[in-house]
């Protein structure tokens, strides 16, 4: 098989390499010349045979639907387009369409396993029609880990449910990190634990926590104890806020990955002007002293 | 009505002075003779009316068991003690036994009104036996505020309901100011919004959400727009951990009372150990790009 | 002075009452013949003085969306439309857009206080143009309570900024009320707490906790003790969702709102899918016995 | 070597088991003489040679109270009580002392791996003196799974250690758990999602989320696909209440952890009385109807 992929960036490097260790021939395109096989766009798709596939993997938003447009106006009734890249689930309808105007199939797959998939596998899920996802199984088979392809790939349901699940498996990521940092601090927070890194790394056999976040928290513990090299300042990539949204839109409880998803933004304020307001109420209403910014604390006034 | 008052501090002081302009006669006692009436503990017993009623106004905790103990060893059969500090309700029932075994009478008050009490008067929450709150019900009608009886004044039930109460009152006072302080964020955030003092002034009247404590709110926020010389910083008295408890001890959900005590940990802490194991942990498996403690952003890596 | 007003429902008729009584004359327009002045919108836009005010007070989305295409056809250059209903402020600014390209002007105001407003005043947030406002303000000053200007009306700032600080003032609105509800939860809980009602009553003057909310807590508890006759079921009417959409694109943590929203979601689960899986989990793990759809508990299992 | 266990419920049972498994001679004692191998206390104490290790496996709280206050009168100088049940941390200080007193050794652990544990391996955490523990290696070596001793068994620090450890495991159990459920309840909640057990199936191999909880929860939708038989009650056992009990005393925020414990407390509630008093207030101010206990819906009031 040969196929086409766009993006030849982090993840799409890696996954070019994957892809071509199991025997599928690829034509891959980046704006980095230094990366790109192919000269254009125009010189990647003249490139595969018919009908051809080509995967998408760049930024979500902007550069996504920049390169679906321009791939409606270039390929042909038959070939089919894989979304591969971290959309919002609700672009994969309007995207889906503009294809099929032109006879172009479309699939939206969220793809999971950041820098370590290369050597392990992808872990796959698909939304789109049961006979386009029929025609690319070779690719997901390529991509994903080995072993059944129940355990690393899933057609999810229709066009958009493959971004969908990425989107909650990523919400999901957020909640999981976040628990396991609470019981972190929690840990580091006592004087009678002596052995904080020594503790995770007990817990990878035999407990109930145990999981490959925990396994990478071990690691980052062995290379940095006491993560005295990392500031606590974290961004979130889209998805988490999008998991939020759709728990809101449909009434659905999260408060834990909700809560993962403020812990961050908490992460990046330098000062809360939330709770300058009540500091600031404090003072007003028990004359409690406040902290002027930069300064260190006073002493506290009296209950109220 | 001669009453024994023990602790002139903040709340202490303006009390001895809002009882004295309502016409009760108070001895006070300080350990500080600037503001104290008495000399000595002794010279307060002795100066007090048989049967006495000593009211303690002393930080919880130590202070109050200090105090209690002391008066348990130095006044009569007949007397009353009332504790009118932020004190545990669990320690009460272990002081009115303490107090009961020499015949001495206990009731437990939360005292609600902060620096504004001796203007407006308190609100009063009481625990104990009727006959002794009957009995202490001049000192109750002079600290409160001047109308119907039943609005700033409850027996809430037994001994320890009365700080029970108080204590959930402060909980609610915690939900509270993080709400109106979360919308605030919210006004300042968004760049259409061009008069946020002004809007809290303009939701004094009519609205919802009218209150006290937005009166409040428009008062800081008149003597600093944009709260510039107020850090985040908000200390956390006690009362707002305890309802924590005992929302945990009771199975209560309390979300947002919980919420406004984390907010209050988060604002405390120059770098969250949380924080850091979820940037350790993204960088990881995402090669996302950390940052370094004290150092400005940098590019971020892939989605994962 | 004389507008138009459509939508004579809760909110809108009381409104009519209010104008009316301000000396305001009003022709009111409604679906419902049997409360409308016009018989209709054409009859409405026909029975005005030119320049025209016309308000609109119609349930947010399709409906107000409608009305003020409608409007945009009817009305000339120089009139002007008010949306005093709770329209998403993302909204505004096409409806603006719209009505500008007639030449017609454009005000978003956020309108609270319910059912009391009739008698109390209503308490007003706008956006839009100033000369817009300045020549609204006789409605504006109608509608609101008596007393200064500032502090029942606010022109918040641009188009969109009146329903954007209504959209906040219900967010924060939801979590006063949750604050509240979890006190209520943490009273009824405790055995030695035997006045739950007296307690908020006595809330009302003196502490920091008193507002308006608390007096109809106080209210509803006098109607019944106990709320025997209410359900733990709640709706939400949008203004909540989009705070908590609001709060995540602009990264503004917001706990207690959210909170709030999603007690208000979990309140409407007959059983939640979440826990369902959280009990079949512990079940797989621990051999924890579940509890069947329907069935009353069952003994536990062994801790993991 | 050979030890004594007392307790053989659920956990204990299979632990003699594994114990034998690898060759340590283990006395059991349990008070259903079906399953004990030791017809008394004192039974037990004499048939141990000397210095004899007893483990002890019952029911936190007053159970391993009352057993460990029977072995410090039973054991003597130089025997050693391990405390393998999840015994709270802040028990084991006083259990240590009252040994100790009789010249007795104590070790607290923290076991995980529930009924899997006997097939498995038990994830282990110790708390005490070196010299203790390494008295005990042989046993904790037999309990855990085969591999490096650091990758199942930790020295957490002091006395006390070993069961905050398990605490703090047990916490971040609860928000993995959660995390999963609002994940599942997300896919549940979509249309466009045909298949949420093959979503997480599919999860297994090469995602970011892996992990044994996630393996479980496979295998619970295996046996029930729809979670049709399990309803959403859901229990806790008293290590979740201690973790936000621990947060709150150490001011470590843990927004997830404790999502999680108050989403189990909602999940057994029948009605809410929180959400009555929401429902009770917003009919007070908004004149929303209300839904009367065991009511269906009713038409909703106007906005306020």
């Amino acid at each position: 098989m040969h196929i086409g992929l766009i993006g030849l960036g982090k993840m799409g490097f890696n996954m070019r390499q994957r892809l071509r260790d199991a025997g599928i021939e690829v034509t891959g395109f980046d704006r980095n010349p230094e990366v790109s096989d192919a000269a254009s766009l125009d010189a990647l798709v003249a490139a595969l045979p018919v009908p051809r596939t080509v995967w998408v993997m760049v930024p979500a938003g902007t550069a996504t639907d920049s390169v679906i447009t321009d791939l409606a106006g270039k390929l042909e009734a038959g070939d089919l387009v894989i979304d591969g890249g971290n959309s919002r689930f609700t672009e994969d309808q309007r995207h889906q369409a503009l294809l099929a105007g032109r006879g172009i199939g479309f699939i939206d797959v969220g793809v999971s396993g950041g820098v370590w998939g290369l050597a392990n596998g992808y872990g796959l899920m698909a939304g789109g029609e049961p006979e386009q996802i029929e025609a690319a199984l070779p690719v997901f088979d390529a991509l994903r880990p080995e072993g059944p392809r129940e355990e690393s790939f899933v057609h999810v349901g229709d066009v958009g449910a493959g971004h969908y699940a990425k989107m909650v498996h990523n919400g999901i990521e957020y909640g999981l990190m976040q628990a396991y940092a609470e019981g972190y601090e929690l840990l580091e927070a006592k004087d009678i634990v002596r052995d904080v890194p020594g503790t995770f790394r007990a817990w990878q056999k035999g407990t109930v926590v145990r999981s490959w976040l925990l396994d990478l928290m071990v690691k980052a513990l062995q290379e940095d104890p006491g993560l005295a090299h990392v500031a606590g300042y974290v961004e979130d990539s889209g998805e988490g806020r999008w998991t939020v949204e759709e728990a809101v839109a449909n009434a659905v409880p999260a408060p834990a990955i909700t809560a993962a998803l403020f812990a961050r933004f908490d992460s990046r304020q330098d000062d809360s002007p939330a709770m300058k307001m009540v500091a600031a109420l404090r003072h007003q209403f028990g004359g409690h002293a406040v902290r002027r910014p930069g300064e260190g604390p006073q002493a506290q006034g009296s209950p109220a």
